[in-house]
């Protein structure tokens, strides 16, 4: 390397050993000590429910968390996209879901190429998805293994009721060198952030209750669904008690987001810890009770509500977020009048949403009381594809 | 290259000379005649007016828009971080201005190194940025111009009045050697999108008297300001009639998005087009008055509003974009019971928000009446450090 191209490199964002204040900002931080309970918390109630677990890559993107996940015990993992596959096919997970509709045949011939490499399986609703599919599989010599969406209530993909899910099983039987029905995928994300314990509950039965008679009304009619995926972060907690899911997929409960953080949690419930953080730091004194950070929409996401302070493994009780500009963040005291932290000072948040926060993202900093220990890449951010 | 890593390389999302529904989805398209007449007007009005343009890099973050607009006439460009200016100083874009302020010794060391590369210019609102500076210019065997960065409404950075920006000079002064103070920043963001001509024209009246103030003041104690910057692709029209800037820094117009589409703009302003469109294709049906869109939240920023659906060259009169999820956007009809998209349809928007938006994608897809030209980096994409 010559001096020029060293100067035209920006220097690491932090290196092994560092204290966490000298990591330069904005930077993702990731407390492995909380990832690692966070992890083998979810993978422990799986087991004891006797659910596989299923964890969504969609919120990390990370070759280096998935092969974590598969170490503590995971079957295999969701992806959304097949593009946001690719890196984890590339690392050798053995067994990934396009939990997803896929259409068109640019995207059908990438999946079903990627097919002859790992064992795959993508969602469908739709017969033009079926046939594009197999045509993919026939002209890359691979095979699909294929579920069903159906539509729980998030009103998004998904069909009907069972007669639909007939009709694409007739669909998928006209290819039985390539596809396979493999069974159901059953999500509604509305109803992971609902608030109230009791009102969560209630929703997750209703939901559950939807995707209950058509799995009845299937099994009448001698369709064997060997697989029901579906859940997140917010009802896994019901979803492992209610006998409908041979698989969950829950993501953000690696890092828990200030969105799930505002989840009541049951006594008896599962309760993540907030294992991302994202460092910034004091751009500019500001005016009045005001100061301005160094990081806004470019570094993490707004649109489910702001970043929290975090200080001392807490929500700060003195200090808000409250405005994300482009490349700036405003902090604001909660009390008039009282203390500002100094230009300069790093100051951690929590992010309001971490899926489309960890895809602004090329690295994580991940740390262990304290000292940095390694940057993990973010292989998939971007892929959306 | 070998088979398998041709299997694990993405194909591109499209290839020169493809028409645009050719194009794989989410991408970000640019129509290379509206952004020719964008860079153009801009310049044109900027040239008639005697004042400089350097357009903000911060909106686009590609250096061949850069390098097209400094072949327009620009005078160089805007950066908003020091590790967004990288790609740009790469390049050989000879003068870059940050700003924005700098804090941090890693910071100021990366700006002060570049700096031997490139004229660079940065901002300041506090002494302790200027210490800084000029400790890491010393050290880098470099020199810095300086502007004072002023409060003209936005509350977030810059100082209050002149007496705060002759405390600075005072600080600069102690570094003749590594530092020069070459004028001020007086920057409304917010004023940019009011949406009513005549509302937005006494805003920036508003903003404009209380820099012309501090400036006057200025004059009066005998300083001269070489360069007063600021100014946005909403005032540019006003701006450049009122004699406070010598060099304005738009960004959006190359671009144009919804948010800027909705203000109003005078018979005699400045009309820019909407260059930049998001493809994105029908992946689900959808339920009732609803399909689905391949587009969510890791494709367009919704922070400032939804994007526009785009047809036949105009907002569609049929269709809005009504929810943005993390992978998948929601259109809905307007009126209920009409028709939707078909499933694999491709269907194009205008995002609601073009800086954050451009932050989330590695490429453009560059088009001249419905052929793609090429691919352009968007190299900048997430240096926000």
């Amino acid at each position: 390397m010559t001096a020029s191209d060293a100067l035209l490199t920006l220097p690491p964002v932090a290196r092994p050993g560092d204290p966490l204040p000298a990591v330069d900002t904005p930077a993702l931080l990731l407390d492995l000590d909380a990832f690692e309970r966070n992890v083998r918390q979810m993978q422990a109630a799986a087991d004891s429910a006797g659910v596989a677990l299923r964890p969504h890559a969609k919120a990390h993107k990370c070759v280096t968390i998935a092969q974590a996940q598969m170490a503590a015990g995971a079957v295999g993992i969701c992806c959304q996209k097949v593009s946001e596959a690719m890196p984890f096919v590339q690392a050798g997970i053995p067994d990934i879901l396009i939990s997803n509709e896929v259409v068109g045949a640019a995207k059908a011939g990438q999946l079903a190429r990627l097919a002859g490499r790992t064992r795959l399986s993508v969602c469908v609703d739709h017969e033009l998805q079926v046939e594009q599919l197999a045509q993919a599989c026939e002209a890359a010599g691979s095979r699909l293994d294929v579920l069903v969406e159906i539509n729980i209530g998030q009103d998004r993909c998904g069909v009907a009721d069972a007669d639909a899910v007939l009709r694409l099983i007739d669909a998928l039987c006209q290819y039985p060198d390539t596809l396979r029905f493999k069974g159901l995928q059953a999500y509604q994300g509305a109803l992971q952030h609902v608030r109230g314990v009791e009102a969560r509950r209630e929703a997750v039965q209703r939901a559950t209750d939807r995707a209950a008679a058509v799995l009845q009304s299937l099994q009448a009619q001698g369709v064997v669904c060997e697989t029901v995926t579906g859940g997140g972060t917010g009802s896994a907690a019901f979803d492992l008690g209610l006998g409908l899911y041979t698989e969950l997929q829950p993501g953000s409960y690696v890092f828990m987001d200030a969105d799930y953080g505002r989840n009541d949690v049951a006594d008896e419930g599962l309760r993540f810890e907030h294992a991302l953080l994202l460092a910034s730091t004091v751009m500019s004194e500001g005016v009045g009770d005001r100061a301005v950070l160094d990081a806004g929409l470019k570094s993490l996401s707004a649109e489910s509500g702001m970043p929290w302070v975090w200080e001392a493994g807490g929500r700060s009780p003195r200090w808000d977020y409250v405005s994300a500009n482009d490349e700036h963040g405003l902090l604001q005291c909660r009390a008039p009048g009282s203390a500002k932290p100094a230009l300069g000072t790093q100051v951690l948040l929590v992010p309001g949403h971490c899926d489309p926060t960890l895809n602004l993202h090329d690295q994580l900093v991940v740390h262990r009381q304290g000292r940095v220990e390694a940057l993990w890449a973010i292989e998939a951010r971007g892929l959306s594809r």
